[in-house]
């Protein structure tokens, strides 16, 4: 198991490893926003969600499309659209041997614009705020695809 | 290739590899099941999928939204806003040598849990089985990232 | 960092890197169709981000659902819910030790074969057109899955 071990030994791929899990665990955060706002303001997708509500019509009340849980819904689908090609790229870019300030660089500002696309899409802030940590974190993967196709493409 | 062939005779790498393309296999199948239903039933999302079934406005009526097909692109997005932490956290944790028993652990109890959560949600059962399985995997995924940033936090 | 620059001097995983990136970086570019339509047409998904257009009830006819975002948006998550599957297997068949010749076959066909699906479904070419690129990125990414259980199943 030795290359495995000094694979973790690689400080820019224990970084990328750190940066990544703490990004999908917040991701992963919205799945208990949704559930939440689903609980609190009785609005449900399926009727066995709602059964114990009440029973046949009554139940079916709860069936509705609610504002603030299509937010929390359409924060999350974007955290995905986004998320997935950082995991992807980013992991690739890791083991192409980058310099560890330069990685750390697009790791950090990567994770503190999602973050921040989450407050400002959730509270919600006025755009531009939102907007802007969208393009930040896009451009920092786009970035890192870049410099991986650079340095590495094989085709 | 001497590191390649090492990293995939590690054992919990290859249990990795083995439950995360069954589940990633089982993910795909939804797409298979949403086809299904959409021929079955008739109901499209574009009116170029229904062309051949009537003209211009006789085709029209084909647009439209169905809970059985609503139910299983659910049951997708589910697997989709699951499976993909998994994956990433899953890898990285693979790649941290942990016990191969524990490990293993891991992976059974969320490769069962997401197919239980799928049976849950298609038949439908009941309500808490479908919560319960969706727990169930949520808690092993954050359970391997605590893991993770624990033994190799590096920010 | 021996490993390191071994595993990327392996042209399977320098290739599926290529591949891999080509793909995401397309998917990333479904957001900015996104906005390019949602900007041209006016069509907005939150009360934000179309207060510059009006205020208070005059900004609300700007909160509609149209066509043409619509299509857009699913192509996007047609594009998650089938590039998810293939970075994971992918990535794991890369490391499985294949063929060259035989792995760069099935990258090719996939990218080749999802960005066709972009393209059927945003224009939108006449169906079989969509269906047939779908099946086919999907089967490459089946086989590949096939390939590795074959090999490497450690359950």
């Amino acid at each position: 198991m030795v290359e495995l071990t000094q694979l973790m030994e690689n400080e820019v791929f224990m970084a990328f490893a750190s940066y990544a899990t703490i990004i999908l665990s917040k991701m992963m955060f919205m799945s208990i926003a949704t559930a939440f706002y689903r609980m609190t303001r009785k609005v449900f997708a399926n009727p066995e969600d709602c059964a114990t509500l009440g029973k046949g019509e009554s139940a079916k009340k709860y069936l509705r499309i609610d504002d603030r849980v299509e937010r929390v819904r359409r924060a999350h689908l974007n955290d995905l659209e986004n998320i997935v090609p950082f995991l992807g790229i980013g992991l690739l870019y890791s083991l192409s041997g980058p310099d560890l300030f330069t990685a750390l660089l697009h790791f950090r500002i990567f994770v503190g614009a999602r973050i921040y696309h989450t407050v400002a899409y959730l509270i919600p802030l006025p755009q531009p705020n939102r907007a802007l940590a969208f393009f930040v974190g896009y451009g920092v993967t786009l970035s890192m695809a870049y410099r991986l196709l650079k340095s590495k493409l094989y085709l």
